[in-house]
């Protein structure tokens, strides 16, 4: 690796780590440059300000998620397992970045163009990853899925109801670990409820 | 009917018709009386404010959704029809109603205790008539469900998911005939397939 490479990296471990303990609005860039000895300028070289630094840290371990969650699937031996896994992972995901991704919950549709472009693909990925394995799991015999783009749409708004439901119920920003709990209680029977549904042959 | 009682339902409905073709901000008092002839001294007389009088229309069409939707389930032969009647009662409801309930929707958890308080009934109303349709399934062999309470709960958060994922992405306020076609159709969709999922026995 380049040594600017190693340097842009390091910056990005350092802020994901800030960002993730402490969110985005109580981490300054000159907390990040002290963790690794870096000067500001150093660091602001590599990154004009804390939202294109922020867009980074987003697009970096969004790579790193990605490429875990496909290992993991890779290992299932059944599409259902492969599914459960990835909610699994979603959910473990979330979990531990709360505090990271809380700074674009809060945006809502103000996103800014460059965050909103990262979550669209991440969307994308994900949606991918779903058909590709009700698409598996037709071939197998073990779902009976006629289309497969629609069906995972469904199933991926359907879990998003469950957890934004959990949430704006009870006027939450960060969620305790009951609540985590609670929701990741309810996204795996609805899992479980949703794949034997599609099990069944002969639905209108 | 006492003549008082006779009066406040004529403006209930007047106001009624208003709120769901206009909305409530293009609705004004001075409307609602002329369109039954009366003066506006007599409307205010019953009704204080505009607020008020919307949330007795609110009230006053919930209980006649209440009253229609408990016959429609009694005519159904089976626990999934009778929640698959549920379910597109409520579409129906959703698409004639929209403009009116709009309101609400833009004032999001910031609603007047009063509404909150209308919707929170009707939620529980809701969840009361699924719970007791799967129950009603569980004991002619047509489900087996474990627990009714915590199946009802995700069954109806994972429907509101599929609800707003749509409106959200397109961010859309007022939903066009295409869009409600789309919302109805993956919400039967969804419904076939989680209803069919119910009826697996052995699930973990």
């Amino acid at each position: 690796m380049e040594n600017q490479d190693r340097k842009r990296l390091l910056i990005i471990d350092a802020a994901l780590k800030r960002f993730a303990h402490y969110g985005l609005a109580k981490t300054t860039m000159t907390e990040i440059a002290k963790d690794i000895a870096f000067s500001k300028a150093l660091l602001y070289y590599y990154f004009p300000d804390k939202l294109s630094l922020y867009v980074s840290v987003i697009e970096h371990l969004m790579h790193q998620i990605s490429r875990d969650l496909v290992k993991s699937v890779e290992k299932t031996s059944s599409a259902a397992e492969g599914i459960l896994m990835l909610v699994q992972k979603r959910q473990a995901f979330i979990q531990k970045y709360y505090k990271l991704i809380e700074y674009t919950k809060m945006m809502g549709p103000e996103l800014p163009d460059e965050l909103q472009d990262k979550f669209t693909r991440a969307r994308a990925f994900e949606l991918k990853i779903i058909t590709g394995l009700l698409n598996k799991g037709n071939a197998s015999g073990e779902f009976s899925v006629a289309d497969l783009n629609f069906t995972t749409e469904i199933f991926v708004e359907a879990i998003s109801g469950i957890h934004f439901n959990i949430l704006n119920r009870s006027k939450i920003i960060y969620p305790d670990k009951e609540q985590f709990k609670l929701i990741f209680l309810k996204e795996k029977r609805f899992t479980e409820i949703f794949l034997a549904g599609l099990k069944q042959t002969n639905r209108s």
